[in-house]
């Protein structure tokens, strides 16, 4: 028989200890965790702390290259790791409804937990709230990521200068495309999979070997041209991207031909822009493609003076302005 | 006209900028927050940090003493002080139902910033989600802390030792009780409010003047018996609670004698348990009491040799087991 949530487990007696216990604090076991007091203990961070927190309430649940769980955990350690900064802490937090089968919160936080050790990063504390069914659908996360800035200078949407070169870590859309697909059950569409990566070590390599970088962002909710758009408004610069560099996989190209979306405009959960000096993008290329998640990084565009906007070179040699993303193209992404 | 959040607020495009701009950042403003990268800058803490997270999805939103704002800043305040830590920053994360009227979203972030300049913490890093009507009840708020320890030895649940006496810095029970009478719409409860507060301040001056506290714990789902309870098991030994020293409003023994309630389950959410060595209870009661939300503060206690559990002396001169709280007796507390 399946064994389902109950509203008891989160009430913060003798029934939510035992939901911790046996779904969390195993799975995630440190003995920063396993002090269970209101706080976790933690040591002190070397230089300024990176902070950053999302939450997370994909649906599906689960899909192909990923689940919620590995989400909440690469989500929060690639925002810090975007601050030029080591993830070391994650605070998580979820919000369940009552009814949910316990097996897939296991699952959940298996997920959770592979995704940490790679990552290295310790999940140090947590909460869980359980609601009654229709208050909230299946089980939302929140995690919260603290980290040590190492970067000099510390990367920023605001830094971009003018001939600076634009890379990205591989091909966009992915993730996007599979959760639609898997919603929308398009069968067409079951070999795509979700990028869904942690960054921070190919980040610490690429930050090695080029010393120097601007700006560093992963281009999630709104994908590559909405994240481009913020980058060229915060450092007021003008960005020109080349159509033929950005690099996207045939099926996911296939796959928003027919349904008549633009990959620029998916999220991605395992790719970063990388903006740094001419002279340091070879460097940068280098060490992001050997990296596992960086193989197909690419140059895709360079920085200039001008409004504040993102124009795409076509590939049949004319010019476009790219927006930034106006509506919704789908809710419920990560 | 009222005005309603729409699904494309969550998008991550150029809604979702509108929103956070219009709703947050103006209200939480700081240098940190508005650097607006994928992660918060934030100058290095000395010592140890303390972090903690807390989800809130409190029903009704607002009610006496406070709101679904207030709660999501005390309660993390709260547990980071817990810890003998000053809390310094706060991210904040939401996640909104379509249709929810930004006017209840703009008060609710009043809140928060009004909360948060008292506490004197800076919200320095967020998240926005939209998720469709009906996938969620209106708004859950996730807030995690950081900040820096400074209490020597760090208190913790596992800390208190024979003979050391057990304060509680308020009277019990208004939270829950609050909370129950506005949900069930109990017109002879209407003069109770909640005790929702930040109680930094009040702690750092009680570490300071009692100089050595071995465990502060803030007693809100489960209440005070719960959290005893989890201490007397972390530290292996028993608790011997004075029945007739615990404070309670008369109008919240009085409601709870009438619905059947126990006062020590219910959760508070301005009030803390400090275990600490008897000759330092003195100074330690006078620091709480000379705090505003510290007035009613009284020795409850004293922790003694003996199995884990918590006995209570009654009024009548009995003594009996207070278990820890075993289903709930009220979802959707904080």
């Amino acid at each position: 028989m399946t064994q389902c949530l109950l509203l008891d487990a989160g009430s913060g007696g003798r029934a939510s200890q035992r939901l911790v216990a046996q779904c969390f604090v195993r799975r995630f076991a440190n003995p920063l965790l396993e002090r269970m007091d209101d706080a976790a203990l933690l040591a002190g961070l070397d230089g300024p702390l990176a902070m950053s927190t999302d939450s997370y309430t994909v649906t599906p649940l689960f899909f192909p290259g990923g689940s919620i769980g590995t989400l909440a955990v690469h989500g929060t350690v690639n925002d810090v790791t975007m601050l030029g900064a080591r993830p070391h802490y994650l605070s998580c937090a979820f919000i369940l409804e009552e009814g949910l089968p316990l097996e897939t919160l296991e699952k959940i936080a298996d997920d959770m937990a592979a995704a940490a050790r790679e990552a290295d990063v310790l999940i140090v504390t947590g909460d869980t709230k359980v609601v009654p069914r229709g208050a909230c659908d299946k089980i939302f996360i929140n995690t919260t990521g603290i980290g040590s800035v190492f970067a000099d200078p510390v990367p920023s949407g605001a830094a971009a200068r003018p001939g600076d070169a634009v890379l990205v870590s591989g091909a966009v859309g992915d993730h996007g495309l599979t959760v639609m697909a898997c919603r929308e059950d398009l069968s067409f569409l079951s070999d795509v999979r979700s990028d869904s990566a942690p960054l921070n070590h190919m980040i610490a390599r690429v930050l090695d070997a080029a010393g120097k970088v601007h700006v560093l962002r992963d281009p999630t909710r709104g994908g590559l041209a909405t994240t481009l758009n913020e980058i060229a408004e915060q450092s007021g610069v003008s960005i020109l991207l080349d159509e033929a560099a950005v690099p996207v996989h045939e099926n996911v190209r296939n796959g928003c031909s027919f349904l008549g979306l633009d990959p620029l405009y998916l999220a991605n959960e395992g790719k970063c822009i990388c903006i740094l000096p001419e002279d340091r993008a070879a460097a940068a290329l280098d060490a992001m493609r050997a990296s596992p998640y960086g193989k197909e990084a690419a140059r895709i565009g360079t920085v200039q003076e001008g409004r504040p906007q993102v124009s795409l070179q076509t590939r049949i040699g004319g010019q476009r302005l790219l927006g930034m993303l106006e509506g919704a193209q789908l809710p419920r992404i990560c």
